[in-house]
């Protein structure tokens, strides 16, 4: 894949930092949280943090498109289009565990090739474009070598997330075979993974703004990530995520989950 | 309850700076993780802060008991009894997330009157002693005053601790009822509940180490702990534990669980 801009980097890095200082004043403070029809808690700093970001966009790039969390999509039909989650683990921010973040991707043509994990409380940011390795706070971060589901740790948010038996009967036969499962994490836990500290994260019910990040992050760190049935993640996929730090550990899991 | 002694405060403090040393190099690093009977990692860190703080006891106080996790019970018959857990959440510490903590109680003939939760990482620490109001790095924490179990959120580190039908069935119901469920969190969620982010920490099968150090923090910010049915928390109590940010919030939940 060819090597992402610079320009575009910086740009990306802009951004989070804009969403960083909107965030940060909101964190444990008692907000008035609003209820969307998911329920999920949705605050003053998730809006506030995409307004911005997307008025530097429409400075910055005018042909770019949008696709956020909170206002929707502009020209989505653009070569480029910008995914943005301002805060991704919204149940994290309200009950004041700092493991939420602020997810950007760029996409072209549909395709992931800058994805950013942002944690504004704990200033720590993953980066992974097309060309260059992903990089934590601008150190080279690396995937695990576990190739071992026996060895493995796997993180997912909730266990709600797999809603249907199938997929619940199927998840619950890894978990039965790896070392250590954990719930919870959110985009964090893929930052995680890109840093060598956890080996799988298996979620299923995800965004296109939920997920377009982690691709850039997991793979240029020398990790695999894809739906249940290994496709390649792009907007159009089912929201099931497999993300593995080897693909004999990717591989591994796709034959329990597939 | 008699207001403890500076002295005291002062040297749980010292204790919680000790383990905060020993702990910090080895986050995020690769380690050898042994395995204990109950499957739990464990790493050099933990032992070597419980043998730290081990020794700072033995110089200090010579006729105070210690009970740790890691290296058991002596004089445990003396009045005042330390009880320490120097990584409480070793799956988060293994993983690389900030959330475990150092937990360190004294103990009053059976009855915690001291407990710190301290986040090495993050450098957050609450301390909650007898006869004076809970504190995170020295400003006064504050449980939320929520006493409706719609409105409240609930954490819980892992659904295996509800290890019995009976058990799962009234943690389910409770579940079904609150506001916002998740799990994950270990001590820290405590810490959360006692600065008003957090209304409900449910869990099961604790240890001593795991939940005495949990009282103080808690009592002291205007929250309520307990077993399922209602007693006080001691050295004998069976490691279920109910924690609420009102005692309004407390009975409807033990109203549940009981």
């Amino acid at each position: 894949m060819k090597t992402l801009s610079d320009d575009l980097v910086t740009f990306a890095e802009t951004l989070a930092d804009t969403a960083r200082d909107v965030i940060r004043p909101h964190f444990r403070t008692r907000l008035d949280i609003v209820d969307k029809q998911d329920e999920s808690p949705v605050t003053i700093a998730d809006r506030d943090a995409e307004e911005a970001m997307r008025r530097l966009i429409e400075d910055a790039y005018p042909d770019h498109g949008i696709f956020g969390e909170e206002f929707g999509a502009v020209r989505t039909d653009a070569d480029y289009v910008w995914v943005l989650d301002p805060i991704d683990g919204t149940k994290s921010f309200v009950t004041g565990l700092p493991v939420f973040g602020t997810l950007i991707a760029l996409a072209h043509r549909g395709r992931p090739v800058l994805g950013v994990i942002d944690q504004p409380i704990l200033s720590e940011r993953w980066i992974g474009a097309a060309g260059r390795p992903t990089t934590l706070n601008g150190a080279a971060a690396k995937t695990s070598g576990c190739t071992d589901l026996a060895a493995a740790s796997l993180y997912t948010t909730h266990p709600s997330m797999m809603d249907t038996d199938d997929r619940r009967t199927r998840y619950d036969r890894l978990v039965e075979q790896v070392k250590l499962g954990r719930f919870g994490g959110d985009c964090y836990a893929y930052g995680l993974l890109a840093s060598g500290h956890v080996d799988l994260v298996v979620e299923a019910n995800l965004f296109p703004y939920d997920y377009m990040a982690l691709v850039g992050v997991v793979e240029q760190a020398g990790g695999v990530i894809s739906d249940w049935q290994g496709k390649s993640l792009d907007m159009d996929s089912d929201g099931a995520i497999v993300a593995a730090a080897t693909p004999e550990l990717h591989r591994t899991v796709l034959n329990i989950l597939g």
